[in-house]
């Protein structure tokens, strides 16, 4: 067989030539802009030409601080095809943490939104790398920038060559694409690196009808934004496939996704599930026909009773993913296999609940204390992810021994998996309450503390015990003008849960610390609580 | 990005994970014959654990003689898996053709059909390589064999131990996987062979929603034998993908084919044209449910009534595929874009009726004298392919020059790409007539000339000509108890072709000279009127 490089290329120009008419839609401050696939990769050719005017060079990290619209996009592609590495940063970050991220990775230059020019006003004269700053937006100043020399994207992409893209249809496909930087629990983010074959099987994987099923018969709207993996690798597949695309542009709030999702009759949407959350709410006060065929919800679990809300008042398939920055992210999927079409609606729910199936192309281990443990659907073990989109390594960075085991990404998150191969997250390794030899998942007791009905919060940590090397503790929040006793929690929770599973204690806080993204700070409980149940010998 | 190889072993463990509870249904002389993924997977296990037993080493070739049912998905399976060559032989070849691809190939073991051994008689001490023979069937008596060591393939798989089958993960994506001979205009067939790599690529093309979308949830049934470019990938990809498989045995009628649509719920099956006009006739005859949501049809081009029935009187959408053993074989495939879904009825099914869009992976190229040509539903070129599952030579052969050049496999198909990218196939290079440095394809002069309502047969041929280097010669056999003159059949045909394209003569012959498989020879038909339009000196 021919030794054709599988690489963005080979995408791109399918794309081009398959479904050259087809929409590129985004909302902006003055309304819709729209062109077709066509007008966007003449624009790609240019900005690619533009940037090597420059002088980048393949190998060389382009960084990008930028919400999701057609400008974004142009980037995406131009990039990489010219060879060198589409670097989104997260622009929500702090910015210490992205100084940090644009100094590690040495980015030449940075591409950013015409709004976050404040933000470079803050960092410059300390981004050593940086030799150029161009401004996204329909006519931004150059004269405005607080980082010389400053270049409006648009007169740069106008005045280029699209004939000087100059493309290597045989890219090697092992040479980076892409990379993205992941908070790290503690210190600063940790880079993970994409590369052309990594990408081309992700999207492929997208468009699997085992999975997303991504076609050219979709109109496709990324609300993830393109800082977030990719915007989960939509916009790489999207294209390729010949989907109509649809970006939020700026800061959209859920009544203007739900506008541009039944103006633009978008089939597939993409966020967490905040996200969702918002747009269930807007569709219960204006119910507003659409024709989304699948909510695809990611980034933490989606509750229960969002999936029934859009799949049973809303007749939209709401449809669960899991991954994170090292896997591309797509590594598992939650549909209901068609053998289990006839399972009370009780099951199928709960199915539908979990993280799902693994995608075709990579493997799965569940792994506790360096063995293998069954597929039983109780058993608890660290979920090890292997295959072709996975990273094998952070950039740069001695952390990758912590993450990365004999070809296998350690996912930090413990899972079961049941007979049928649905995976289900039951905690981080790091939170999990190991006491005797055994596992308590801290995730479920706080979710059976919070359903009950005095319960605002709840979080609940291991800390050391003479004899069972930990045991859980438990911090709860009441709501407003609602009572509970320690002993009337423990007796609820007694009804769900082995005895050995109780908090050894139940302690009532005004609330619970949470970090700046809104998650509990667990490890500051630990931190606190230590000694609490180690008897002191003064 | 981990370096894990895109071989056949991710795409066993997986299916073997994730779908063990799926089913394998065979046709049998006896009955149905029915088990699932997991005995199916224990089996495949031993026998590769036999054939260990037996000598063969990775690299080493194994030949099959076979239809299909579950003992050859299991071969086709457990061969590559241990890392050796599945190779695949046209049991209705020439018993010299048969002798020469074992020989050229090196075959160390042949798996054979009961049925076959008679073949196997005539091809006895003429196959050097060969060192042990496997018969396939429920009870065979190896003392029955005419070449020997011979095994019975019960007695090796049920003797054997699965976990001494000794599978490697990391296997190199390109190695080979198997390998299947096409039969040449002139000579010996030619070998091609199948990487891990491409068949695991094009595995996930059939799974893609823009092209046939293999899933869990179908139930697919190969009516195109298993050696047969690999039963166009099904076994592969439906094994991956968790569908369910139905396999239609030995020389299944249509009335069978009919019965085990009905009775075990197919959703996708493939054959070639004659197979279909085969099924319609039986559902014409007996209107019979199915859930057939896809009939996929290749190997030649289906009249657009066939489409029509279908489509129209069956509710079955029947689908176009274009490929050959060099391309593994999808290469196109003719889905209706959702943007032409408002054309009219007419124009839709020409769309559907052509050979379709190229798949996802792939990259074509219309060329002609060395030059591209545009896309433009009207230039003829010839179809150049290139891409991850195209062949790259033909197997120890000269005439690998022939058919390959800069990285492109040219396929020797005349064809033109309409402005959306429909293949329309015209013709064979070598059919082509060329006429004063234009083309005329003598496909479309036959197709004129057959719709005319006295012609039963038509065959059109370029001759040498002094002036136009080559004129078109036409032949035409009669329906019986209709006439026609030639001045009709031209006139008939002037209403459809430019003048030039009008056949210099039109001869009457009482039959056209056919091959084997009822193509016409039309190599025959050239040689013999080769002076035909030249002035004989004398």
């Amino acid at each position: 067989m021919m030794s054709t490089p599988l690489n963005l290329f080979n995408m791109f120009d399918y794309s081009q030539h398959m479904y050259g008419d087809k929409w590129i839609v985004t909302r902006t401050p003055t309304g819709v802009h729209r062109y077709q696939y066509r007008d966007f990769g003449q624009r790609v050719r240019q900005l690619s030409a533009a940037l090597r005017s420059l002088g980048v060079q393949p190998g060389d990290r382009v960084g990008t601080l930028a919400w999701n619209d057609f400008r974004h996009l142009e980037v995406y592609f131009a990039v990489p095809l010219m060879g060198a590495v589409l670097h989104t940063i997260n622009l929500r970050l702090s910015p210490d943490h992205i100084r940090y991220i644009i100094n590690h990775a040495e980015d030449r230059v940075l591409i950013v939104d015409e709004g976050l020019l404040p933000l470079m006003d803050t960092l410059k004269d300390q981004l050593p790398t940086v030799e150029h700053l161009i401004i996204l937006g329909p006519d931004p100043d150059p004269g405005q920038s607080p980082i010389k020399p400053a270049h409006s994207y648009e007169a740069l992409v106008n005045g280029a060559d699209p004939s000087m893209a100059a493309y290597d249809p045989d890219w090697p496909e092992d040479q980076p694409l892409g990379m993205c930087y992941t908070s790290a629990t503690t210190g600063n983010p940790k880079g993970v690196v994409y590369s052309h074959r990594g990408i081309f099987l992700h999207s492929m994987a997208m468009g699997l009808a085992n999975t997303a099923a991504l076609s050219e018969s979709d109109t496709v709207m990324p609300i993830v934004p393109m800082f977030h993996v990719n915007a989960w690798g939509l916009p790489f597949a999207a294209i390729w496939f010949g989907a109509n695309i649809v970006m939020p542009g700026l800061a959209p709030t859920p009544r203007d996704l739900v506008h541009l999702m039944a103006t633009e009759g978008v089939t597939v949407s993409a966020g967490v599930p905040t996200v969702w959350l918002g747009v269930a709410k807007v569709l219960e006060e204006n119910p507003t026909p659409l024709s989304l065929r699948m909510a695809l919800c990611g980034g933490s679990a989606a509750p229960p009773a969002l999936i029934q809300t859009f799949e049973e008042t809303f007749g939209v398939p709401f449809v669960h993913a899991y991954g994170m920055t090292e896997t591309s992210p797509l590594a598992t999927f939650s549909r209901l296999k068609s053998t289990l079409a006839d399972r009370p609606a009780a099951e199928r729910l709960a199915v539908r609940a979990t993280q799902g199936l693994l995608v075709p192309g990579l493997f799965m281990r569940l792994v506790r204390d360096g063995q293998d443990i069954p597929w039983d659907g109780e058993s608890m073990g660290e979920l090890w992810l292997r295959g072709p989109w996975i990273a094998d390594e952070y950039y740069h960075d001695d952390r990758t021994r912590e993450s990365f085991e004999g070809g296998w990404l350690k996912t930090g998150d413990v899972a079961t998996i049941n007979p049928e191969g649905y995976v289900h997250l039951v905690d981080r390794t790091k939170d999990l309450v190991k006491s005797g030899g055994e596992w308590i998942s801290s995730v479920d007791v706080e979710n059976a503390l919070m359903a009950h009905p005095a319960i605002f919060e709840a979080a609940v940590v291991g800390v050391p015990h003479p004899k069972w090397d930990e045991r859980p503790l438990a911090f709860v929040v009441l709501k407003d003008r609602r009572t509970a006793t320690k002993e009337e929690l423990l007796e609820h929770l007694a009804k769900i849960f082995p005895k050995w599973w109780l908090p050894d204690d139940i302690l009532f806080l005004p609330e619970i610390p949470k970090t700046s993204v809104g998650k509990f700070m667990k490890r500051t409980l630990r931190d606190q609580y230590r000694d609490y149940l180690t008897p002191q010998d003064g």
